[in-house]
């Protein structure tokens, strides 16, 4: 269960899991914003996952924010550097119903 | 020549590549603003371009706007149905300098 569920991760499912977790999200309740995190190459599925969400099934929905910015990660085993790996977030937002 | 170059297009070189060009659009003349447009995978490049370029070699440059999209692809070659690909574009400002 993910109970007011405002931030989700995106990694390496397919999109559409990711898109299914947003419209869950959005149907249960009084959420109107999610935020969707990212790094590395999942920066890309990123922007797929929420431009198939705002396109194809919440029309409604809009980008309100988007940031990139830059994460230290540990070393991989065997290196002795740290790497740094970009991130990003995207905050959709669900406009309010003109007549409610 | 790229003389007022005000937009790079990230594709598949490395990284340094874009950095370079927007360092050099940037310091021959006037230019305050540049955006970085990029497509499908190459959208991680442009974030990790952003990155780089602000983070190592010009501190005062500010993400100043980024939005993202989707274009329809031709198809490939022996395919029918034409491709839908995320879109963005970042666009990076020069703050002005303090005391000029």
């Amino acid at each position: 269960m993910t109970e007011n569920a405002d931030v989700i991760f995106v990694g390496n499912k397919p999109p559409i899991s990711y898109v299914l977790a947003i419209i869950t999200s959005l149907s249960s309740g009084n959420l109107k914003e999610i935020t969707l995190k990212a790094r590395g190459q999942a920066i890309t599925a990123a922007v797929d996952v929420a431009e198939i969400t705002r396109n194809r099934f919440v029309k409604d929905l809009k980008v309100s924010k988007i940031a990139i910015g830059t994460a230290e990660m540990p070393p991989r085993e065997g290196e002795s550097k740290s790497r740094m790996v970009s991130t990003m977030e995207i905050t959709l937002s669900k406009e309010k119903t003109k007549t409610e």
